[in-house]
């Protein structure tokens, strides 16, 4: 009984996440109230406050939630890795929920933003990522990891926000043949 | 006479163009009215519709200001540049007003944006840019231009939005210094 209760508060914790990430990706952090998450999940308005506290507990849980996709993308070794992280990673951009990045990012660069802190969680963990896939000797003489890591997440996220913009403009297959040439043999 | 009044005009409109801009970038587009241009501008409300139409004639006009900026980059021959289009752009990311890219994307890529054809031509202009430098002989075997402004335009839009997020995270000289080692010969 205890197990299924167990699961049952897991289960609810997961819906609940996965509707305020739908809802931050389309309407903002601000915008979205407790009301709109608990009825999109289908769960009882009181379940959030005990579940994360307040709607910044939500948000920190809605991007612990990418930061460990992010992890499972460096974590395993290369033997282990079902793909490569290249193409984890390309895979990943395509997904609707990674619109959240965009429309949290507008409201993370404001004076005194409550999400800035998180929001910076989840570039941190995307540089370490990059970071621990990148030996010294694979980089280019003149180089070092950490601005070499924040160039290719860079990369990333800006072609990321050009494909949100202009589909149609930006062939992705393209841009992933182009990243498999441009980076050292260590990160492929 | 004809002529002060023409000064006059032109200066007005570039006032709303400023004002504007930077309204945009702190608040919106969508929160953004012409009352609060207006004032900021210093400048009557009746005049914004006599100049710009609507709100998206002046949107449209900040984006073709920016679109300019862009341009100066990329049109002059090098013997003519005061300093290379690197430097110049990692100047430009650090100005106040790039800020407006951020705030902007977020409501470009909401479904049916009335900005997102505007702020497309912004990204369009900057790879143009890109393009426009790049002698295919340059690129290294297996890209094309098209992918690789692609990735150029998007590690400067995810660089710089990973320095707004935390400015102390990201080393902007030695982004500079790794992007200089990383262009082929003809970019630089």
């Amino acid at each position: 009984m205890a197990t299924r209760r167990i699961q049952r508060t897991e289960e609810s914790r997961r819906l609940l996440v996965t509707a305020a990430a739908e809802l931050f990706a389309e309407k903002g952090y601000r915008q979205t109230s407790f009301i709109d998450i608990a009825d999109k999940a289908g769960i009882s308005r009181g379940s959030i406050p005990w579940h994360f506290g307040n709607k910044l507990g939500l948000l920190e849980a809605v991007i612990d939630d990418q930061i460990q996709v992010v992890l499972t993308l460096s974590a395993s070794p290369a033997e282990e890795r079902s793909s490569d992280p290249l193409d984890q990673v390309m895979g990943f951009i395509r997904l609707p929920v990674t619109r959240l990045f965009i429309t949290l990012l507008a409201e993370a660069v404001e004076g005194d933003s409550p999400i800035r802190e998180h929001y910076a969680r989840l570039h941190a963990a995307l540089r370490e990522a990059v970071q621990a896939r990148i030996s010294e000797e694979a980089l280019p003489a003149g180089t070092v990891p950490e601005a070499f890591a924040v160039v290719l997440v860079g990369a990333l996220i800006g072609v990321h926000a050009q494909w949100r913009v202009a589909p149609e403009a930006v062939d992705l297959d393209a841009v992933h043949a182009t990243l498999r040439v441009l980076l050292p043999e260590g990160l492929k």
